[in-house]
C-alpha cells in the first residue's frame, strides 16, 4: 500500500500491486441537503448518487458499500424504513453490495456513504492534451432552475417543472458510460460542485486553457432563464448539482465516444477545446469573456 | 473481490487474492456521544479510538483513514481547530494516515472515520475452542464509574475520579498487543459495547460456553462500588465503553502471551475458559450464576 498524491481528486485511491483501490465518502445532512419537498427515500438515493457520480466521472465500478446513518430519536419507523428502501434500491440500480454499516442516534439525519472498488487504470482530473474536445454527459441547469422552483417560487410550466424537479430529486449519475469509455478521456471530473468550478479543476490541474464554445443546455432551460430573468450563463456554469461528467477526449476517440453515447441514449455535449494557456474563456461570436471560478453555496432550509 | 460472510464483526471485511482488505466506520454524534465535560481534541481522539480498538482486536494495523465531519456553521475556528488537531494527533499515536474527507455543515458536530488496513489472516470472534481460556487486555469498570462521576455526580477520591475520567475521555486501545498476538487467538472481539455482550457474541458464534472465574478490575473499582452502593459485577459486566480487547487462546500459547502483555506493561486478565455447551456463566467459590446479555446504552445529555 501506498499513496503518492497530494492533488485534489473525485475520489481517493490506493495502489495494492498493480490494483488501485477507490474509495469515496459522502456525507447528506439533512438540514443542509434535504429540500423539504424531497422524500427520504430520495434523499437517501441522492446520498449514494454523490459518490456513484464521482466513481462515474473515473470509469471505476463501485463493488462494496458502508453507510452510516444518524437519526433522530423520535423519527418515525416509516421514515426509517423509507431511508432503509432508498438506499437498498440504489444500491441495485447502481450494482453494488452494502457490506453493513452501523446507525446511530443525532438531532437531524446524516447519511454518510462509502463506496469502493477497484480499477488498473484511473482517469486524473490532470492530463488534458492541447487540441483534446472538451465533452458533458448531459445537459446543465436543470438543477438549479429545479431548486428555484422549490425554494424561490419561480415560474415553469408543469412540463419544465417536472423535469427540474426530477434532476433534483433523482439525478441520473453516468455509471455505465463512465465505466465503458474512461479509457478514451484524457482527463475528467464530476461535475457537481458546478461546471465553472469543475472547468477551473481542470485546468488548473492540466496546465491549460479550455475554450468553451457552446453552452451544454437545452431550449426549455433558456426559455426559464427568459421567463424569469436569469442569465442562461449563470444558470449553467454556476449552478451546481449536475451529477455529470466533464472529460477531455483526444479528436481522434471523439466519434468512438460519441457514438458509445448515442447507443446509451446519453446527450453528450461537445462544449468546446483545449489549448496551451491557462483559465476557462466562453467564446461567443467574436465575443471571448473569462468565466469566473465562482462556486455555488449548499442548499440551506 | 468477493464477500461470503454474514455474521457480525467488528470490522469489515473482503478478500482479493491471498488479501483480506479490512474496513471500519465509527460516527460520533456530539448530541449522544460527547458529555459536555470532554473537549472536542478528545472527542475527535475517540473517534479515531473507536476504529483503532476494533482493529486491535483483529491484529490489523490500520494504515489509512477518511473523515467526515458535520458542523454546526456558527462554531468556532477554535473548535474547528481542536477538531482537527484531535483527528491529526490520532493519526500519529495510531500510525496511519488520513487520505482525505470531507465536511458538512449541520446542526451539531458529528465525526465519521473510517480507517482501512490489510491482512492476510483475520481473527473473527468465532473460533474458541472447549478448554481455551479467556483473556482480557485491561481491567473493566473505570469508563462506567468514570460516566457515573461525570453525569450523576458519584462519589469517589481525587485519585480515582481522575483515572476513572480518563478512561472515559482518553481510552487506550491496545493496538500494538492487538497486533503482535493476535496468531495467538482462537477468537477475539473488541469490548467497548460491555463485557457481558461481547462475551455472549463470541459464545453464540463459536458455540460453546464460557464460564468466567474472576472480575477484570481492580481494587479501587471495587471500592468506588461499595462506596457508592453499586454492584461491581454490574460496573464490570454490563458497563461498556472498555476498548479492550477480550480473547480466547489455547493453554499452550498462554505463557507467551502473558509474558508478550508484561513487556508493554499491558494488565492482562485471564478470567476464565472456555467448554462445550452455551451461555456466559460466573463462577464465584461454590456458586455459578448466568451471565445475563444486558448491553448498555448510550451517554445521552
Amino acid at each position: 500500500m501506498g499513496n503518492k498524491r497530494f492533488v485534489s481528486e473525485d475520489v481517493e485511491f490506493f495502489k495494492v500491486g498493480k490494483t488501485n483501490f477507490v474509495l469515496k465518502v459522502d456525507t447528506l445532512v439533512q438540514s443542509t441537503d434535504i429540500p423539504n419537498q424531497m422524500s427520504l427515500q430520495d434523499a437517501a438515493r441522492k446520498s449514494v448518487v454523490a459518490c456513484v457520480s464521482d466513481f462515474a466521472s473515473k470509469g471505476v465500478k463501485p463493488e462494496f458499500g458502508l453507510v452510516s446513518i444518524t437519526i433522530p430519536k423520535k423519527l418515525s419507523d416509516k421514515k426509517i424504513k423509507d431511508i432503509a428502501s432508498g438506499l437498498g434500491k440504489a444500491s441495485k440500480e447502481f450494482g453494488f453490495k452494502f457490506l453493513g454499516g452501523d446507525t446511530n442516534e443525532g438531532k437531524e439525519i446524516v447519511i454518510h456513504v462509502l463506496l469502493f472498488g477497484s480499477t488498473k487504470k484511473i482517469i486524473l482530473r490532470k492530463g488534458a492534451k492541447t487540441n483534446d474536445k472538451i465533452i458533458t454527459t448531459g445537459p446543465f441547469g436543470y438543477s438549479s432552475a429545479g431548486l428555484k422552483i422549490l425554494l424561490e417560487k419561480k415560474k415553469a410550466s408543469g412540463k419544465f417543472s417536472k423535469k427540474a424537479k426530477k434532476s433534483v430529486f433523482r439525478p441520473n449519475p453516468k455509471l455505465k458510460f463512465g465505466v465503458e469509455n474512461a479509457k478514451f478521456f484524457s482527463s475528467s471530473m464530476d461535475s457537481s460542485d458546478g461546471l465553472a468550478t469543475t472547468l477551473h479543476e481542470m485546468v488548473k490541474q492540466s496546465k491549460r486553457q479550455f475554450t468553451i464554445s457552446k453552452l451544454p443546455t437545452n431550449r426549455d432551460v433558456l426559455d426559464f432563464a427568459k421567463t424569469n430573468k436569469i442569465k442562461p450563463f449563470d444558470l449553467v456554469f454556476h449552478g451546481g448539482e449536475e451529477y455529470e461528467i466533464v472529460a477531455t477526449i483526444s479528436p481522434k476517440n471523439l466519434s468512438k465516444v460519441k457514438s458509445n453515447a448515442k447507443r446509451q441514449k446519453i446527450s453528450l455535449f461537445e462544449i468546446g477545446k483545449v489549448s496551451a494557456g491557462a483559465g476557462v474563456v466562453y467564446k461567443t461570436g467574436s465575443k471571448t469573456i473569462k468565466i469566473k471560478n465562482k462556486g455555488w453555496l449548499h442548499f440551506r432550509s
